[in-house]
């Protein structure tokens, strides 16, 4: 599988791991969540006490725990029968008229 | 952009959207952890009184909360200049050969 | 009650506050984790773009969420029949012992 | 210290902790979130497979990583200079006016 693989691919590939291991029945979404909320933390311990621009933590090291994130809401977004990439798209698409440029530019985010 | 867009193609979104507003001065790594953490907040409290299943829960959504997440790993991508498609790739190889088959077969995953 | 409350008289309250409402069934731990992150994501939300030091943000915005993530921890506590206050001492004890000044003073923290 | 020794002790104990190693440095309020995210991260590892009443978790091990996430929210209160016990007296005193008795009693919980 290529690195620019579709989301759709990405997802595929995580339903058969899941299922070549009979672990759909583990998969209920509150327990993904709590096991992507494990994720998150382990990336979050890895910048806690870095510099803001995270300067020395490894990126091999920050990949991996966004890995991890990434495939629990792929694992996620199959228990729910739910289209991960069409979801971002809209949200995109949303975000791109919630917070138009002439808007907001260079004053902070609320929420994107 | 077609919902099966491969994550560079959502990537690269997500960087232009940051940059036609001027943001990439507040996505820093740590910052960005905790909007992603927000994120996984609202997702969790979406399902926190559900039943295991779910059930009742809308998949919008939880939908428009992934798709949340998942836009702030991609910042968060950028802002640390990293491939999450490779890392995504590489981290499902490893769990192929971490969790086979014949070991882990219908009982419960530890770390996948 | 008094703001310096022992943590069991707050935890006291907490149960009260469960048993009056009839939401123990709702209290298992799962759900009490979900509930957890959530609020801490709300206070992640609260510093996200603030400058590291909080500048900014409301004391009194941070007090309140806080008060939510504690107040999820003593109905954990309280559905897994388990003394927080001695969980936090025993924790600085072994705290102090593993992080002996001689060794870490100044320097980043790992743990802790 | 007794295991009943009220918020405002175990702050003083927090804050005497970090002073002794000259950690203050690195308790900005965005490290200590994200090293809080951490700790919850490790909580929700701990039951994300176990059954929803969480059977088989060690109670000990809950109650360590519970006690993690407390030191963390003391070390944040003394970064912000807050009084946690009076934060929480103060929730619980609006929780009570909010979700009232008559009107709630065994419907599920929206946030208290």
């Amino acid at each position: 599988m290529k690195s620019n693989a579709p989301l759709s691919d990405l997802a595929a590939r995580a339903a058969a791991f899941t299922a070549e291991r009979d672990w759909a029945q583990f998969h209920d979404p509150k327990s993904l969540i709590l096991a992507l909320t494990g994720e998150v933390g382990e990336l979050a311990e890895l910048f806690q006490w870095a510099a803001p621009s995270g300067e020395g933590v490894s990126t091999t090291r920050a990949g991996e725990e966004m890995a991890d994130v990434l495939i629990y809401l792929l694992h996620l977004a199959n228990a729910l029968d739910l289209d991960l990439g069409a979801a971002v798209t809209a949200k995109m698409d949303a975000n791109d008229a919630r917070f138009a440029v002439t808007d907001v530019r260079s004053t902070a985010p609320r929420k994107a």
